[in-house]
């Protein structure tokens, strides 16, 4: 029944938003600006007393005053000002508020909370389903709905509800950067109506949703969450994030969106038990993104690990061993073909594979990553785009033709055979003076080659291991 | 004595290049390339019997021909060359060879490690000390001696000796990006004559050096090695990597530089005994040059966390607290300023700041971080240029104009107070479509602002916070 709420107000024919304004700093201009920005295709109704119109759409004094049916409207209004919305909201046969509109619950003054418990009871009474309040709403880019400037407009698969709105937004920008693409992202602060649970249910059940993000800060109802959970979890990953674990989160959750935050260590055993898969910091959160987006089911933990020289590799591969992945010797049957073709290196190089010992050895670096693609003794292979290095030992002409032809070559592994394969590409801050240096523009390229080929990439093997290890771990589960 | 030896070495009036070689993907070219480049202001000699002149410089068919003293030479023949080499570097009074010539004991075959114990006989007997085999050799920009393309012209005060070239190199390139500059860095390889402790008491004694690194695979001899760090901690903090610590990593150093690694956790008890910081990998190993380079001793470690709006504000917060810091709450004296002030939300505020609660409320972001700054109940200040947000909170022209202008004004709050003070940049791996896209340069232009002030950067402030604890555990132990 929730489901079927929340499904048919993801899809409105017609959205108002009510405080809308001409101010660029408002966000009465932004959802506006976003509805058109997007390519929302029903009605938009702009709605404030002292406008004509906004955004070169025509503007109405009230929900009331809208001359047609209104399917769902963005709050922007004042808290005070939104029963009497909801009011009219009621009249006009509106499905679902989003109440971007805050200073409820989470300032911890009561007469806030309590006019949030009357805002329910009168939404409840007209049959009005509540997103929020104090929250961002909906980023839906099939249809044209978006909470914020510069995301993806093209939809994938990705589904999250978040209690937190920047971050939620903030995600979906830099996983987009990895190439992540969403099917719907629900910022939903307090929690007032559609909680978790909710939210959950809806992404297990829909098809447009493959891997589910959920940032939580609490939870209503620990039980019915964990049970939700673990039927979730049987179904498609659900990768969870936990905002109020320590003393400050907990301190400071409460003033966010009022969420009582409990015990982390019990949490996140919970999680684990439930089978879902849980990310410390966003950083995390976007590498788990990435990899349950683009890899296949992994198996297992064997790896073959390629990080350029000598320190790097030892380096990177000691991480992957940290991390809980088998960073396997080579294979004696590979050390045998490797002899057989005349490689003078054969009994010399290994796992990880040091490829400043390679060169005049008879064999190339990709000629060895292809014995180990097609080898069963791997699980999975991680390689790095070793720019660091190679910007500093390379000329310059030799760094342009390898970085494009090195992502070039990755993306020939992928294709050829089906062993999962992360790639690493550092993600550098360059200061101004060297932003138009060619070096990072030949990264970019590489990122971008190996993007449209589908690959996951990470900044660094180390990140790409940590994040490889939760996916086998989610999948033994299974 | 090995300590006059090398000061010597590192500042010759002529280097001689032998196995100089016209193809631009040698070594043999990249030295004499980086030799000029740098501005090396001494006597420059190519060494090849078929060359007449190299990148313009006149060549010699042999170090006896060269019509002069030689003090340095550089060695990229092929290893049976290097012992003729060395003899006749001893007829010309030769002080120092870095042999970047490989295969040698690294390659595990017994031929080989022999010839390099006779090359070492034939040094010692003439008076002539080594550099590796098998390294890079030396980066000392002051004198114009360096390793690697792209690095940075200015010398600093970070000295560090490496047993990995490439990531000798890439670590010079990266922390550079970050603003570190360097005094001198060694890549010495397999160790065959000056080992890690010869370069850590060469470093602790020069005045250029305030900070070390060491990238270590294997020490010859533990107990000594031990004390002379103890020694060295005492004097300048010294910062540890070390390969070699998990199953592959062993198996890879012994082919990398021919080095026993030793079990990794009596290691790290050993390190932390000796009072010195040990980095895992090369993204914690640039964080920590960058704290001791950029930031005052560390003294306590209570927080104060500018992270954004709310969900990122609490993940952040909390880092910080599982990396050993803590993040108190605001001081009641603090609240009562506010109050007086008249700002709004002087009772909900808190710590970690959430700016979105913010505006409106009569005090900016930047007058609660100037209140921090001057409170001695904060030790330290940690802030984020939260670019993933604002990008897309923020309409383009307020993102334009603010982020800059975030950047100065995190600037006057370095310059007005002594608080030890960390910021964020996120490092964006954008694709070449976006590559142009203004946004990228706007953060460009903040990190040349925020380096030009001074100022250390990190990636995330999880990373700030990790690399901050190990700060102040140094002072501590101090």
């Amino acid at each position: 029944m929730s489901i079927m709420d929340l499904e048919a107000i993801l899809h409105p024919r017609s959205v108002a938003v009510v405080g809308a304004s001409t101010n660029t700093a408002s966000w009465g201009y932004s959802y506006i600006h976003h509805l058109i920005e997007y390519g929302f295709r029903g009605n938009i109704y702009p709605v404030h007393p002292n406008y004509t119109e906004v955004l070169g759409i025509k503007a109405y004094p009230s929900i009331r005053s809208i001359p047609d049916t209104v399917d769902f409207v963005i709050s922007c209004v004042n808290a005070r000002e939104v029963p009497q919305m909801v009011r009219e909201c009621g009249e006009k046969g509106v499905k679902g508020i989003h109440l971007y509109t805050a200073r409820f619950s989470e300032t911890g003054h009561k007469d806030a909370a309590d006019m949030e418990q009357e805002i329910l009871r009168l939404a409840r009474s007209k049959g009005i389903r509540i997103i929020g309040p104090n929250c961002m709403g909906v980023y839906h880019p099939k249809v044209g709905l978006s909470f914020g400037y510069n995301l993806p407009k093209e939809p994938g698969f990705l589904g999250m509800s978040s209690q937190t709105g920047g971050g939620a937004s903030g995600f979906v920008l830099l996983a987009g950067l990895r190439g992540v693409r969403f099917s719907k992202v629900i910022s939903y602060g307090n929690a007032l109506d559609f909680n978790e649970c909710d939210y959950l249910d809806y992404f297990v059940q829909d098809d447009e949703t493959k891997v589910i993000v959920q940032y939580i800060e609490g939870v209503k109802d620990g039980r019915r969450y964990f049970e939700t959970l673990k039927r979730a979890t049987a179904v498609k990953p659900v990768i969870v994030i936990k905002g109020g674990r320590g003393k400050s989160g907990a301190r400071m959750t409460s003033s966010h969106t009022a969420s009582l935050a409990g015990s982390f260590s019990a949490w996140e055993a919970a999680i684990k038990q439930a089978g879902a898969v849980s990310a410390r910091d966003f950083d995390e959160l976007i590498d788990l993104a990435v990899s349950f987006y683009f890899l296949p089911p992994l198996r297992g933990n064997r790896v073959g690990v390629f990080a350029g020289g000598g320190g790097p590799s030892v380096i990177a591969a000691e991480s992957c061993e940290e991390a809980g992945l088998e960073v396997i010797p080579l294979p004696q049957d590979m050390r045998d073909e490797m002899k057989a073709r005349g490689v003078s290196i054969w009994d010399w190089v290994g796992n990880p594979v040091d490829s400043s010992i390679i060169g005049g050895s008879g064999m190339t670096d990709m000629d060895m990553m292809h014995l180990m693609a097609k080898h069963p003794d791997f699980d999975l292979l991680i390689a790095t785009i070793n720019d660091w290095v190679m910007m500093t030992l390379s000329t310059d002409e030799r760094f342009r033709l390898s970085v494009p032809a090195g992502a070039q070559a990755y993306l020939s592994v992928k294709e050829r055979y089906t062993k999962p394969f992360l790639v690493a590409v550092g993600e550098r801050g360059v200061t101004a003076e060297q932003y138009d240096d060619f070096h990072w523009k030949a990264l970019a390229e590489a990122r971008s080659i190996l993007l449209k080929g589908g690959l996951p990439i990470y900044p660094t093997i180390e990140r790409a291991a940590r994040a490889a290890r939760k996916v086998i771990d989610y999948y033994k589960k299974l």
